[in-house]
């Protein structure tokens, strides 16, 4: 690896932070519930403020919005009822979770419901679609001819993104999802549920926004930020909230609804693998049981609040970093990455300006097993020189560096062995930051073991049991999982701060370009006829991924000569470095979604949470074969081709010198 | 005024260039006609490229797009025909205009054609619509009950760019648009026709493209650079091209054609007044004549080369320009402003990130009278500054100065004690850097006194008479006036390029500002009943103007005290000011307009030469009172005004300090 960037201090890295400060703030934060646009929530976001500053931070301020959020209506709960023929309800789904040991006297804990779903009392046939995905919708209809139009669907969790799936249902006709959590998803074998071990409990819900504003924040207020003065569409003409009603429930109550021919046995203890119920075993008697919704879920205007805290670049005596570090604690995340996506709308003009890098900070810990990075290709030299400083937070591993730890547990390919780093996807608040506006992104937690462990994120997610204790008994008890997740972030922030050359490394945007313009095409030769007979060519974007791959080598030959007692040409390359991500942003955005606009990655369209390069391409070319008119969809696909091409070849050319 | 700008050297500015090296140049490349796409056209740019270097630039390029061009047919002719009751022509539109002395040798003269109409051969009644501006469509329907539908319709040049009268005619079902020159808007009082004076003759016609392409530049890659690579759209799916024939006439064929109850006299010599014919006089017996248009017009696309010069800013020995200079010859500029906007999106990314600005060169000369400049509000002081600093051109003001004598004949308002500078329009190459990156820029040419000559642009404008006999005898026979243009054009880019800082003021766009948010609250205040059943209030626009204001007088403030011997603060301020005219540009762009993006300036909607500020607002409160759904108009309102308050605000905060 070819980084430019200065080592960080061994010992810094290894030492700091003291994993035995890093409890009580643990503890301090989780202690009470804190829904966006609660007292309690504005209560730590007060916190925060204040501890920022005595931590030395130069400015602390609070920057309020007034977004859409949804809350269960206190006075009619929400539940499921299974009917009979005569309209009574002879069951009816829990008002809560039971709640874990040590907060029986806490108030104000939401009971599972799903932010956004429409209000409504459908009542229909149940039909079961495993995951909702896309090809589960698909069997159902085209393999076993069972159409859900005006059904009630149930939905297992897992896979994807919960809003995709609603999206499904809704294209597919449904008029109420019932989501709920298998154990085959939310159980790990040979674990106990908790309070015992990590798994999720029969009576634990995930709750969890199910929009689809695609990146555009504030579903009032798209492309602008929610201040009192911004206009507010009118929520009729809101594309993206679902208009049906959608509810989560658990495994003890999902148990008893049926699902078709395989009735999950009663025994369920959230160790059984019962993956797969569609298909052969469906005996599609899915018309024997007549269920109702009961949603009364309310969207409301509420006022949420960032906390945003600086340090100042330096250009003043005393030790500062090189570039300003803003510190953001972003508001609404769970309701579909709301405070951060208003404050890059409030921001935009200067962070499409000044910003070098967005570091996120989400979810530190999702597994015990070994590091997880998501990032821009550029910081992957980066991310590989610091954890080499950084040391292994595992048992047994003393004197190995994470890197080494890492890369033992999870490496690249047959191709490239070095520890896998995935793209970004979204579900977090880095979205805004680096799918619309063009900054470099990373994001770094502690995850599981993806080969071995088949449960989704982690079993008691967005239940009532993700609590302290959680973590302080099962997942990272010395918090030294913890202490290396922070290692990485800080290292990250101080390498962008503080370097004099931005650690950014073009060769290998390059690298990647060219590994992901070889995957798009062998998506499309799956169908050699087609692009044959459409004159499909790909290559105007091989040539761009050349041209660029050339221009990138060039760029980091004339950095190896440049003179850097001398700040304009420091600074003219600095801008290069910082402008190159922003080079990949298409004021025009991606078909259908204004808002993600980064010609290279996106939030995949059926799935949220997963990242897809060359994103425009790879919808074009999705479900070709079944589209109603095939010379058209071609046609698409060329269309894109000749955006990404362009794009690519235009990026390049921003790293050629000034002339 | 509080210009920054260093004065430049007054011999170089007042001897520089030398007007005997004008006339021979001049003459050289208005020899020969030299259409878009055509071999003649192609050899001049190469004439250029090579001019260029013997000039001293240090890199020369030839820049080729295949754009969408427009011709006439060759083998079958563009005319009118009247028809009597038998369908037989009894009257056909002249093929050509007569040639004027001393080009008789010279082939390949376009004859006058309306670049894009559409082929066909409709026949039908005719009916005059006077300059063709929605008011005159709206007077014909509501105040005369005339339908336009399934007619033709003959309308006169003047008043508003071509190609908004074609759309307003499609809109109000117009089959098919004569356009015509009346001596009342082309002929100056006492002035005798070319080539005997400057008027237009009456076998003379205006050609010019009748596209409405809001800024998309070729309509068949619309964001895009038309690369050969480049993935092209079906013409069908085109919006902006016209779907109706159009044809341009001179005033001695539009005399045979009956415009209703004033029949033009027949002895019109290019000096009659007759600039009325709707209205009171007008008989409505449109039905007695029936005219055929014959429009064989091919739409093709065509190969245009760019000529892009360079010199290159210094960071080495040697005079050189502190920053890049480049020079563009745009090719196909009449179709539409091809080359330059395939220029703008081929390297979008660049001059997003390094562009400090534009200086425009199209037709240095349209009247005889004074200098008008239309530029960025930024740009203000430096235009004083600059023509403070110019000779005078005029018989008779030695030693007075250009501002001087510009201030003397054409000062701003009673408000404003300086000579008038407007908004900047469109109908020039300008249009992709200003209104869709948001380069700061200017154009500067010399013009007719507006207050008493009454013509349409300048007579001759776009007719074969158009020569360089016209300069040489008539509008400049000592080419001082377009040395004076010469050196305002010059000094704006010397400034532009050399001055350590950048020579923009930004209290002037915060007084723009001001002045444009009284003007369109005026134009809202005259429906005081909707403003407040429907509660548009203008608070949050003036409170941002207010912001920008003071923002605007502390970055002044600063840059007094600024330590103009460190780099890295003087490259920050400059970067703010760089950016401050990029801040404005709103990727969303304007309603239906997404290639407007300046949420400041735009073309008017109702005639493209047109500048209008705040064009959001103003688009949603133009005819308001006869809107369909009143209270969606006037929330569209409050939307634009949501809109343009934040724009100005986040602009304003850009100026602030780095922290």
């Amino acid at each position: 690896s070819t980084s430019t960037s200065k080592p960080i201090n061994k010992h810094d890295a290894t030492a700091s932070p003291a994993t035995n400060c890093l409890h009580p703030l643990h503890r301090k934060f989780t202690r009470l519930p804190h829904l966006a646009g609660t007292e309690q929530n504005l209560r730590y976001a007060e916190q925060i403020g204040k501890e920022w500053l005595e931590f030395g931070l130069d400015t602390v301020e609070m920057v309020p919005y007034d977004v859409l959020l949804s809350y269960p209506n206190k006075s009619q709960p929400n539940y499921i009822s299974i009917v009979d023929q005569f309209g009574s309800e002879v069951f009816n789904t829990s008002l809560a979770e039971p709640v874990p040991e040590g907060y029986e006297d806490v108030s104000n804990i939401v009971p599972p419901y799903s932010a956004f779903s429409a209000k409504g009392q459908p009542e229909g046939d149940l039909v079961y679609v495993n995951y909702g995905r896309t090809e589960d919708f698909s069997q159902l209809e085209k393999d076993m001819g069972i159409n859900v139009t005006g059904k009630i669907v149930i939905i297992r969790y897992g896979k994807i993104f919960r809003g995709n799936k609603v999206t499904n249902a809704m294209l597919a006709g449904a008029k109420g999802v019932i989501l709920f959590s298998d154990p085959a998803d939310y159980c790990a074998v040979g674990v106990q549920s908790y309070p015992h071990g990590w798994n999720l409990p029969g009576g634990g819900a995930q709750r969890g926004n199910i929009f689809n504003m695609n990146g555009a924040g504030d579903p009032l207020t798209p492309g602008y930020p929610a201040k009192e003065y911004t206009y507010r569409s009118n929520l009729e003409n809101v594309v993206g909230l679902p208009n049906i009603p959608v509810h989560p429930i658990g495994y003890n109550d999902a148990i008893h609804l049926n699902m078709g021919g395989q009735i999950p046995p009663n025994n369920w203890k959230g160790t059984l693998d019962v993956s797969y119920r569609i298909g052969p075993g469906f005996t599609g008697d899915f018309k024997s049981q007549k269920v109702r919704m009961n949603i009364h879920t309310n969207n409301q205007v509420t006022r949420i609040h960032n906390v945003i805290g600086r340090i100042r670049g330096a250009l003043e005596p005393g030790w500062r970093p090189r570039r300003t570090i803003i510190f953001a604690s972003w508001d609404a995340e769970e309701f579909g990455l709301q405070g951060s996506t208003e404050w890059a709308e409030d921001n935009a003009k200067m962070l499409q300006e000044r910003a070098v890098g967005y570091v996120n900070a989400d979810s530190a810990i999702e597994g015990m097993y070994t590091l997880r990075v998501d990032c821009t290709p550029s910081l992957h030299t980066l991310v590989y020189d610091l954890t080499k400083q950084i040391a292994s937070p595992e048992e047994g591993e003393e004197g190995v560096s994470l890197y080494e730890s890492w890369h033992k547990r999870d490496n690249w390919t047959n191709d490239r062995d070095a520890p896998r780093i995935s793209k970004l996807g979204s579900g977090s608040d880095f979205e805004a930051y680096f799918i619309r506006l063009g900054i470099a992104a990373a994001r770094a937690r502690y995850t599981k073991n993806k080969e071995t462990e088949r449960y989704s994120s982690y079993p008691v997610y967005h239940s009532v049991y993700e609590t302290f204790e959680l973590v302080d008994k099962f997942y990272d008890p010395t918090f030294k999982r913890l202490r290396a997740v922070a290692q990485v972030r800080a290292g990250l922030i101080f390498q962008l701060a503080e370097s004099q050359l931005l650690p950014l490394d073009v060769n290998q945007y390059a690298d990647s370009l060219g590994k992901y313009a070889q995957s798009i095409v062998q998506l499309a030769q799956r169908h050699p006829q087609e692009m044959t007979k459409y004159e499909v060519s790909f290559d105007a974007l091989f040539s761009a991924v050349g041209n660029f791959s050339v221009a990138a080598r060039d760029f980091h030959e004339r950095l190896q000569t440049l003179n850097r007692e001398d700040p304009m040409p420091v600074r003219v390359m600095n801008d290069q470095l910082m402008y190159l991500e922003r080079a990949f942003i298409d004021p025009m955005g991606l078909p259908g979604r204004p808002f993600y606009r980064h010609v290279i990655f996106a939030p995949s369209s059926h799935n949220k949470y997963a990242g897809e390069s060359f994103p425009g391409i790879y919808d074009a070319l999705f479900d070709i074969k079944n589209s109603a008119d095939t010379a058209k969809a071609w046609e698409e696909v060329k269309h894109q081709i000749s955006i990404a091409a362009f794009t690519v070849h235009a990026a390049g050319m921003t790293l050629t010198p000034p002339a």
